[in-house]
């Protein structure tokens, strides 16, 4: 099999990847909370639903460390299945790529150095239709642009991961906020996608938050203010400066980038060119979403590539969970593996290797004591 | 005149800046705060004792925007002379180089993104001897170094500037806490430099703290714990993983950055060579202050640059203060300036003019407002 696959735009994507050799690249990975993923059912993105409010704090100490600083286990499903963090940190050992954390709103501060963006704030559950407030929403978005100005001119690519429990559920509010008819195509962490669910959250807040979509298509930031979460729409602002600033950028995820896309394609960014979604082949599997029908419905320019992960052959069984359906991607697991692979030449073969050797290291120290050890 | 003179360790220091050319670069700005700034008659960073605490984020928030945010006017000191952060801006935007700001305990919040370290605080009076909580101090340390590997595989060179008012005399402290007969030799942001009373507050330190040198020699965080800050370790944290990464470093301040080699030399990190500090000739000039024989005694075969910035021409009364001896450095003015000469081939009589451009704007928007215009 193929390193990866462009499942969507192929010939475009195959030259943006092409294009990737050498360039000088940063990683970013926003993290942020959403009292959403405690509604339970909504997310698996944690032992529990409570405890997804500090998976995105555990995700990135992990990422840093090799171990959480705030808990002593690495974020797992209810199941015990490891957070994609594994994957991301392995692709950035191998590539040496640099890369930052920024926080847009956790629900709780990791211990690590990280960028924090002013007005960071965790968001409220989005059934109420009122996410977070409105000034917030808009001084998200313009921190985030100010971030990429300061960094863009030593970087030719940055690469963009996101750790934030119930995004995918703050992506559908965004999307059916926005006006796209998103309902059942959003990914989810577990096996059996609660689209129900979820349906009836993004209902639930659409209602009680009056939104219009003449007025959300004049002024997006009133989607994310009553649907949305700090997360997308950071990312909406970083991107949008990156993109006009020359600098290519990956978007590192799955169905919760076409939330992105759509903030910063209401607000005016060229879609057209130097922007790609790179994630795992288990999203493109996933039978219960379709990130190609979101991205042809918001913005059919921007390629979308597999990057072909397979796990069926790992000797732990906390790892083969990812071939049925489990996790399938985060903290920028996809979009990073394919940065590592493009941009400095590492093999697909050596990262499976470490992450097998990785998880095998955590399993002996007890980090991921969740998951036994077939 | 040339643009900049090596005036100690001439040919490393010339054949460091050679092998500047094309530097993939990135400049990091430390800020933080020490309540001994308050001290009145310690520092001219602020229009007052008190407002010498919100210079920090005046400054970087200027650095960013142009304009502070926090406050309406720039900072200034008790004559309305403005910050040196004024010809790092230019310089910034002349040579396009990226930067962060590091937060390391800055008293307010500067409204902008920013990496935050997770245990930064603001210093206490070192009168007292009791600056910052030990374990704070070694967090500090650790934390800056882990930012400085994640971000050493993508840059050859780091320009490390400062902004904590008080910071020559906190320096001092540290010095002296470790052993170091520096009494006399720290610099000052105003023409007449209270050695006097930086004294009286050392030695009040010292006294309440009873350190004792053969403690801090061992451990020298017990100095910076008595009688520091939470800049200077923080820098030496980051200065000691860079190197140790291959990275070449540009100390870009005056005598503070003595009191970071120090902390560095004492936790055991090689100084011997890829690191120099770049100053102002303003401060080389001083009379009142030596930091090539702080450099001497601590750390010989570190070079000093200084860059022969010279406001005597300006049109503009509040920068020909500057050859008056107020102000002389900061916000790592000088070493901004190098590093754009040296990495970007700008040139100092360009950014010069610039800078005369840059102070016109900021009088006639009257954020510049305590100094008249001649």
């Amino acid at each position: 099999m193929e390193e990866f696959t462009v499942v969507y735009n192929r010939d475009k994507g195959e030259s943006f990847v092409k294009s990737l050799k050498d360039c000088r690249t940063m990683n970013l990975y926003f993290i942020g909370s959403t009292e959403t993923s405690t509604i339970p059912g909504i997310s698996v993105a944690g032992a529990s639903p409570k405890l997804t409010l500090y998976t995105p704090a555990c995700d990135v100490e992990y990422l840093v460390h090799g171990k959480p600083l705030s808990f002593d286990v690495i974020p797992v499903t209810p199941e015990g299945i490891p957070t994609p963090a594994l994957i991301t940190r392995v692709a950035l050992m191998l590539s040496k790529l640099p890369y930052l954390i920024v926080d847009t709103g956790s629900y709780i501060e990791p211990k690590i150095p990280r960028v924090s963006l002013p007005s960071k704030c965790t968001g409220k559950r989005i059934d109420h239709g009122e996410a977070l407030p409105y000034d917030k929403v808009k001084e998200l978005y313009c921190q985030s642009a100010t971030l990429a100005k300061l960094l863009s001119s030593s970087c030719d690519l940055f690469v963009i991961g996101e750790s934030i429990p119930g995004g995918t559920t703050t992506a559908l509010g965004i999307l059916v906020g926005l006006g796209y008819n998103a309902w059942g195509m959003v990914s989810s962490a577990g096996p059996n996608n609660p689209h129900k669910l979820k349906k009836s959250v993004v209902k639930r807040g659409l209602t009680n938050s009056k939104l219009s979509i003449e007025e959300t298509r004049k002024d997006p930031f009133k989607a994310v203010s009553a649907l949305g979460d700090p997360v997308h729409v950071s990312i909406a602002g970083f991107l949008s400066q990156a993109l006009s600033e020359g600098v290519k950028v990956i978007l590192a995820g799955g169905t919760q980038m076409a939330a992105v896309l759509a903030i910063a394609k209401h607000l005016g960014t060229d879609l057209s060119r130097d922007i790609t979604i790179a994630t795992t082949r288990w999203l493109i599997n996933d039978q219960s979403s379709s990130i190609i029908d979101l991205v042809k419905m918001i913005s059919p320019h921007v390629p979308i590539i597999a990057v072909n992960l397979d796990f069926s052959s790992s000797p732990f069984e906390g790892l083969r969970y990812y071939e049925k359906g489990y996790v399938k991607e985060g903290v920028g697991a996809g979009g990073t593996t394919l940065a590592s692979l493009a941009v400095k030449n590492t093999s697909l073969q050596r990262i499976v290797y470490e992450i097998y050797r990785e998880y095998h290291r955590l399993v002996k120290s007890g980090e991921a004591s969740g998951v036994t050890h077939s």
